[in-house]
């Protein structure tokens, strides 16, 4: 399981889906949870549509020609279903390592089996910083980390 | 990367290794940091000598008959060669995930870039808690989870 707001879809992003696709391997199965325009709209940034996000994901997900099964899921809240459904491992940014920590210990309340967290180091843009989202909705740099000015 | 004290060599550490091979796959390299006897007599309860140790671990990863190269190398802090050496992922425990999120931190400090963090969940014993040395040298379970009462 992944989540996020792929909003551009960004270099981290892709690090972070091609992993979960390499983790989940040819016979896995890999569920994205992609944020809701509500829940998304806590960003400090504006965001494009669920609809316009979720074809950019597929569009970027298909030209991997993963033997790997997928689908994407609408992400309501922090946790999506990954507190209840039966699954092996959650991949995380550096950002979002503690909400994979917390999964595990609501798992555990519900006593449901703790999952393996893969967490990936961050791509980091030309200055050595993250490539973020806020970043690129700045105009400080590009998809790719490339520096704008 | 992998590290521990291995004392005695339970189903958990298996899993930490296996995996940390799996991760590396047949072209990769694992590392596998072994506490040193001044470094593991922090413990809560006695820990048989560094040779002895390295036996059983060695054995256990010959066992595998893995295609990826590995090497044993003494460990005497928590951070060991992993704060410095160009390495790509560290594999940890849910106990020693906070390890993992520290010497990032400090290989950041260190001009070294981050390491991606793996973090296996614990293999539980009967009776639904973890398997730990501990546990073992209590005589509560066996290295495989097995209630000894």
């Amino acid at each position: 399981m992944v989540g996020g707001t792929f909003d551009p879809l960004h270099d981290g992003h892709k690090r972070l889906l091609d992993r979960s696709f390499a983790i989940a391997g040819p016979d896995g199965h890999v569920v994205i949870g992609l944020t809701t325009d509500s829940f998304a709209s806590r960003k400090i940034h504006p965001i494009r549509p669920f609809p316009v996000r979720n074809a950019e994901l597929e569009q970027y997900i298909a030209q991997g020609n993963y033997a790997t099964s997928w689908i994407i899921e609408p992400l309501n809240d922090r946790f999506g279903s990954a507190i209840v459904a039966d699954f092996d491992a959650i991949v995380v940014s550096e950002e979002t390592l503690p909400v994979a920590v917390e999964i595990n210990k609501v798992r555990k309340e519900n006593k449901k089996k703790k999952v393996d967290i893969h967490q990936i180091s961050c791509v980091l843009a030309e200055d050595g910083r993250w490539i973020s989202s806020t970043r690129i909705y700045r105009g400080e740099i590009d998809v790719h980390g490339h520096m704008m000015h």
